[in-house]
């Protein structure tokens, strides 16, 4: 058995060449070849100039790990063999003193990892080849250049020799002659330069640097596959869920050289404008300069084309005034490459006395205003169909063009990082406390409320702040009281930030900000800086408008907007949310004219207390309900009924306690005593939701009479029947939906009496629970609907508090522990229970409408999920429904694909 | 179509007929003709003297009643039939005016109902026929006052008169002639008392009383099966789960009469001791009376042996010495029965001129130590196998024997009812407050420590306590950190009781109770009662012991205990366990002396001063494990790592908190602070279990070392080697266990290196989060063995805070919302998940060993469910353990049973 078999690599193919508008391999092959390597396989395969070259595939990345490091001895003559075939293209040979061949030494992977591996270049040279390259190139400076530069990079990538010692040596020799530049060192310059260098290496190494040019290319193959396990390159994958296991390939080609003199350059392009997306080549070059010397930032790169020598008005001559051909090759180069790979192109391009060469190409980034522009442009140009259009956006990216954003170009002093829990930034000046807030923005003032923590107390202030920021609470959202929706920017669990609201200052990165200071948040990334920061408004393109309408035509879920209020429900439907999936009416009795009333009603001794109470908040509860039905004009609007326990509206702290008893007329101890007696260890597990409606069915009454009031007024102004969708929260046994659902239906019946006329409505249920997915054959028999509320679905499949996960939630996924938070990214767990779900749900009501309305509703890949489980709809925040629409659209398409094939 | 067909009821077999050694069921019918039917016609089979008779089934009470109340046309002819068959064996014919046959009509369903439905007795009675009665019989007075009874019976059952009326009328009658007993009413007497009964009915029915034998028949079979939705019945059934549509079953029977003569008797009579389980008869008769006669009181019964005359020493002529002939032939019937029924049999008869008739026979209930010494006893007569033996008892009942209980005479005065939380009864000194607790008892004080609720101060006096009651917790168990199981006597939860720790007063049912009162607390039945309540210790007889012994030989699972001190660990043992399932190390660091050094570490600032910290602890907690290895001698034992937040172990209240921060010499602000800091909104959610010990390794290395050091020397000591098993709580993430099992693995190379011995272990992890189960492929392939932590993992799946459930699940359960209480028979949902993590577990590790530790393992439910997906283990509280094994042994049998057929 050969090596390579022992350590389980068949020694099949591992060498594939390209060259002279052949190849091996195609762009098809990225898993074997890398990126860089397939995509230079396609483009000689198409006929573009590409230097001569051959791909060691990532297959060979595994054997070198398994033989502890080594190269197979088989790759040896596989190695060889091309390089003569790659040597016949080129006219020259590897180690040929009169005509030497040189190649550069590449890595690439399946997965763009830009700089974080080796690359060495110039390979081929030695002292008798560098005389021999001096001859034909009639350009011994330029011979000895090279050189000079092989041996310091080499040195560095393959011998590990700090290049530091070359720098010295190059410094030394300038400051000795009194040179400045590079250009002023002359031919026997760059001679003594590179025996300096020899010299450097043979003293660190104790032997001399290598003549053999198959040792050198042995080592350089060797390092840039070792170079798959330096700490950068681990560290970009965690970063990047890039698997350690596909490994990299290594891209062996000819050099071409740009600094040749006056006819030979080196440049990037893209092939539309990656900012803006407009169709037009967009790049820099550099005349008479290695690819290097763009990356060292000596020299200024001169534009490309005409446009912009003239736009940038500094007078530099273009690419396109001074080379016109090679430029008109290498616009027919990018013209070709977009109708190949039907996507803007990334490229770098060498132009070696006249001619060009392309040397890589790959889809470039883009913005997503310009990604809009781009997929819309290109379908129109009938280069890609709307379908690929639609599916070439990345969903999470949209998020960007719907709130007001930081400038990115702006300064700014960041103080700490929280985590993000509603999207847009903010600023505005600091109050500690939320009246405060209150009182500042009735004077015109724009406030941020910094708190430890929110309580219900804090809603008016939260209302009256342009953005909140917390010391504690869970990732992607604070627990349900202490944050309602408001569409408001929101960082919370900001560790590294203290608040004293008694000395009303906020300590973070060693400064010290009082009331009044003004600071900036970002909701988006968490971020919260010091002083107001630029900020950009929302621009909505008409590519946008576009690529939304062909998304909305391929998409099959329905996307339906968490819409609390008046404002929550117009943004949603300026975003072209088709309903509301959740309206919370909690928030709705934190209301200063409200609580008192909710308070009554908790403080009463019986159900009769209870209902004079309750009867209080009838009215005004109507009218939440008519103008949220007006503004949804005929589109579905589902209402969960109250869910959190009794004692989140209470009173807490000792003065509140006392001025709240104080207001209802009650003895502090009786107040006391009714606090102590609701109040619970584990309120997320506690008398919430369904369990609340059960034991107190006045409040049920309540809201379905506001809610059916609402629709029969609503309706006769809109002179269309409005059918309200009522939702139970927090079910887990079909017997508490029944009873929550008999006195729903007994109060539509009173109603109907009353008023004199039909109402129609459904009544349906939170998915919120294990339990409730496990025994969702038995609960579906009596619910109409069913809307996964994956928030709490979450918390309770893992057994985790998102109030107090903060604390260790980040460790977790800084040690691997978990993947993503999976209060952001949908879990495989929750989602296995939502499966069983439907599957058992629909078993026993075929036509049941299911939802999704928790946090998740607005994240591509859970909107991918909902597809694949065949849900009918999605709820997400107003900001995040067109994310959802593009991602919705997506998910239809490449479903429709998976079934196809 | 009939009627009946029309109601979906198939006129096939209805009517079955028994006498006269043959039958047309059998014992096996009891669906069909109820259980009193069923045992008829087997009496009968097997030759015992039953007065002949038939029985309408069950499905006639179907029809009855999906007929609108009314009997099908179609049964008439058969009645009248089997009326003729039965008549031909009893040597008389219904309405015959010379020798007229007297039937009784009752009812008898499926399961026993005793006294739930109506009976009518005498029935073939009119003017004529009671003077062939007379004639034949030669007793005039016979006939008339059995006439008498008939109409008043027949008025009040079927014609729904008052019974009231008749008794008036009899009154009424006695007073005027100057009576005080029936017997001195002579025959003239009785047919005047039934000519005013006549005038009675027909005035209160305006239509004189039904004179046709066929009418009274007829109303008396609808009346029987119109009695099965009596309220009381219905009542019965809620109560005793027993379904609506089983329906009853009417037989009618010929009538005996125990009321002819000094000859003829009535009785009952016990095939052995239902208190003791002696093999002896037991029961009692009267002499010329009918069977209502015992039930009315008037007359003393006498005893049946002369054994039991003898005892009695009342001077009562017995039956055996009156009847002799009598009661051989009822003593072969005792023994026929048992033979035929293998169980103990609870029977009446009627002994008729010297004829004795079997006039009905079932199961007899019996204590719990009867039902031990009969099992044995059956077995060791070869009447039934060690299997059935096994079989016969009700394992939940065993908890009886098991507690100093009650004794069922003991006056009492109850103040309320709780939640019984831990079995047992006590009686003790009331105190509240744990430090009076602990300073009583050094005082040779018995003292029951009542709180509003439990905290972590006051572990020291609930360990003085003789018995814990508090007024807040959850069903069958105070939180976790609330009560160390202590195998004390605890009830919690007892909302009627309100206790003012400051005035040290008790008030309930409006009395009020000081500090020093004697109370009493059942922690079986939740009882809470004043003064001491005489108690009987448990008495383990030989029987148990031998059946306990049975049972181990056929159980397949093994049962472990529950156990965190000696003490607990000594009474599994002692009660059989086959090691510790479950020590959890929580309590250990609640001890005065350690928890100082538990919350030095919990304020130290970073890792080191942790270690410090802990290492104080090091010492004792190895005291802790090597007596628990001692005391469990080579069986295994599972300890628990950590489980509780941090937070549990600070003080709470502004003094205590004032105190801690003196004694550790910290600031008041400083304790404040972290105590903040550490607070959770939902601790049950929080940072406990895996997730702390991830984020403090440190306590892992210390636990772990002193499980090791305390494996090493004791292995030593016993010259066996010690493999303790390290359990990691609530793991929800694969990468979870692993790093702790690192780190365990860690610790057991440094002591291996220190003591230059090897040390086994296995490390496992508790499944009690529904994610752990859904993933249990996954985390069991890093788990040597999982434990299902019910408890924690029906809190998640039904997202139901235990400690907060207590106010409404009661109502929950009263409103027939949940079945059960899902914290003591489990849930089927959590069962499901059980038997996920089971298969997939099993599934990546097949020879995975799979436990039960929560509260579950004691209840034979549970048990008969962790047989069925074949778990390795249950565990349970030490008090449980018997109840365990006999369960476990139970369920091996009943589904091998399942399988064999």
């Amino acid at each position: 058995m050969t090596e390579a078999e022992k350590a389980g690599g068949a020694p099949s193919k591992w060498v594939f060449t390209f060259g002279d508008g052949r190849a091996d391999g195609s762009v098809e092959d990225k898993d074997l070849l890398g990126g860089k390597g397939a995509y230079l396989a396609e483009m000689s395969r198409i006929g573009l100039p590409v230097p001569p070259g051959f791909t060691i595939s990532s297959e060979v990345c595994a054997v070198y790990y398994e033989l502890g490091r080594k190269l197979p001895d088989e790759l040896k003559p596989m190695v060889d063999a091309a390089l003569d075939a790659v040597g016949q293209i080129a006219g020259a040979r590897f180690g040929d003193v009169d005509d030497p061949l040189l190649v550069s030494v590449r890595s690439g992977s399946r997965a763009s990892m830009p700089g974080m591996m080796d690359t060495v270049l110039n390979l081929g040279l030695n002292d008798q080849t560098v005389e021999g390259l001096a001859r034909r190139t009639a350009d011994r400076r330029f011979a000895y250049d090279t050189y000079r530069r092989f041996i310091q990079m080499y040195a560095d990538v393959v011998l590990g020799i700090d290049h530091g010692l070359f720098e010295e040596i190059l410094e030394n020799y300038k400051n000795l002659k009194g040179f400045e530049l590079d250009p002023e060192l002359a031919a026997d310059d760059w001679a003594e330069i590179v025996t300096r260098y020899k010299a450097v290496v043979e003293r660190e190494l104790e032997r001399p640097f290598p003549q053999d040019l198959h040792e050198q290319l042995w080592g350089a193959i060797a390092a840039v596959f070792g170079s798959w396990q330096n700490a950068r390159a681990i560290a970009y994958r965690r970063l990047h869920d890039i698997p350690d296991d596909w490994g990299t390939a290594v891209t062996i080609q000819t050099m071409v050289f740009g600094n040749r003199g006056n006819n030979s350059a080196t440049g990037v392009v893209f092939t539309r404008n990656p900012s803006t997306g407009a169709n037009e080549l967009y790049g820099e070059f550099l005349l008479n300069a290695q690819g290097e010397d763009v990356v060292a930032g000596l020299r200024t790169p001169q534009p490309l084309t005409e446009a912009d020598s003239g736009a940038s008005g500094n007078g530099k001559q273009s690419f396109e005034a001074l080379l016109p051909e090679a430029f008109a090759e290498l616009k027919r180069s990018c013209a070709a490459l977009e109708k190949r790979f039907r996507d803007i192109q990334d490229i770098e391009f060498t132009v070696q006395e006249g001619k060009l060469f392309m040397l890589q190409t790959r889809a470039g980034k883009r913005s997503t205003q310009a990604a809009l522009k781009i997929a819309v442009d290109m379908a129109d140009e009938g280069l890609i169909s709307r379908e690929e259009a639609v599916l070439s956006l990345n969903a999470n990216q949209l998020d960007q063009l719907l709130h007001p954003t930081l400038d990115p170009k702006a300064e700014m002093t960041v103080l700490a990082k929280g985590l993000p829990a509603s999207p847009g930034a903010a600023s505005g000046e600091l109050v500690f406390a939320a009246d405060e807030a209150v009182h500042l923005k009735a004077q015109g003032h724009t406030v941020i409320l910094a708190r430890v923590e929110t309580s219900p107390e804090d809603v008016q202030g939260m209302h009256a702040a342009v953005g909140i920021l917390t010391t504690r609470g869970g990732m992607t959202e604070p627990r349900r009281r202490r944050r309602p929706r408001m569409g408001r920017p929101c960082v919370v669990g900001a560790a590294a930030v203290h608040i004293d609201p008694e000395r009303e200052i906020l300590e973070a990165a060693g400064m010290q900000l009082r009331k009044g200071d003004i600071v900036t948040i970002d909701g988006s990334t968490g971020k919260i800086m010091k002083g107001r920061v630029t900020m950009r408004e929302p621009d909505l393109s008409p590519d946008f408008t576009t690529l939304m309408g062909w998304a909305d035509g391929f998409r099959r879920l329905r996307i339906r907007a968490n819409a609390d209020t008046p404002d929550d429900a117009r943004q949603a439907r300026a975003f072209g949310a088709e309903g509301i999936g959740l309206c919370r009416t909690e928030h709705m009795f934190f209301e200063e004219s409200r609580i008192l009333a909710m308070r009554e009603m908790i403080l009463a001794e019986n159900s009769e207390g209870r209902r004079k109470a309750l009867a209080k908040l009838l009215s005004s509860q109507r009218q939440d309900f008519i103008e949220l039905f007006e503004i949804m004009a005929g589109l579905p609007v589902t209402i969960r009924l109250l869910d959190p326990p009794l004692h989140e509206f209470l009173p807490h702290g000792e003065d509140t306690i006392a001025a709240v008893a104080d207001a209802m007329g009650v003895s502090l101890t009786h107040l006391k005593r009714r606090i102590a007696v609701l109040s619970e260890f584990n309120p997320m597990l506690g008398q919430r939701g369904a369990r609340l409606l059960v034991s107190y069915p006045e409040i049920v009454e309540m809201q379905a009479r506001a809610i059916f009031e609402a629709a029969i007024e609503t309706g006769k102004a809109l002179h269309d029947r409005v059918t309200p969708e009522i939702m139970v929260p927090l079910v887990s046994v079909k017997a508490e939906l029944d009873i929550v659902k008999e006195r729903i239906a007994a109060t539509a019946r009173a109603v109907e009496k009353e008023r004199e006329t039909s109402v129609a409505f459904q009544v349906g249920t939170m998915v919120e629970l294990p339990r409730a997915c496990l025994m969702a054959g038995e609960i579906g028999r009596s619910a109409e609907f069913f809307s996964f509320g994956t928030n709490d679905l979450t918390q309770t499949t893992f057994g985790l508090s998102r109030d107090d996960a903060g604390r260790f939630l980040s460790e977790y996924a800084d040690k691997g522990i978990i993947p993503h938070d999976p209060f952001v990214t949908l879990d495989e767990a929750v989602g296995e229970l939502m499966q069983i779900a439907v599957e058992r749900g629909r078993a026993t009501h075929p036509d049941l409408k299911i939802g999704l309305c928790g946090e998740h509703g607005g994240d591509p890949d859970t909107v991918n999920f909902c597809e694949k489980i065949a849900l009918t709809y999605v709820s997400c925040s107003p900001y995040r429904v067109p994310v959802a629409r593009l991602a919705a659209a997506q998910a239809t398409l490449k479903n429709a694909a998976l079934t196809d094939n």
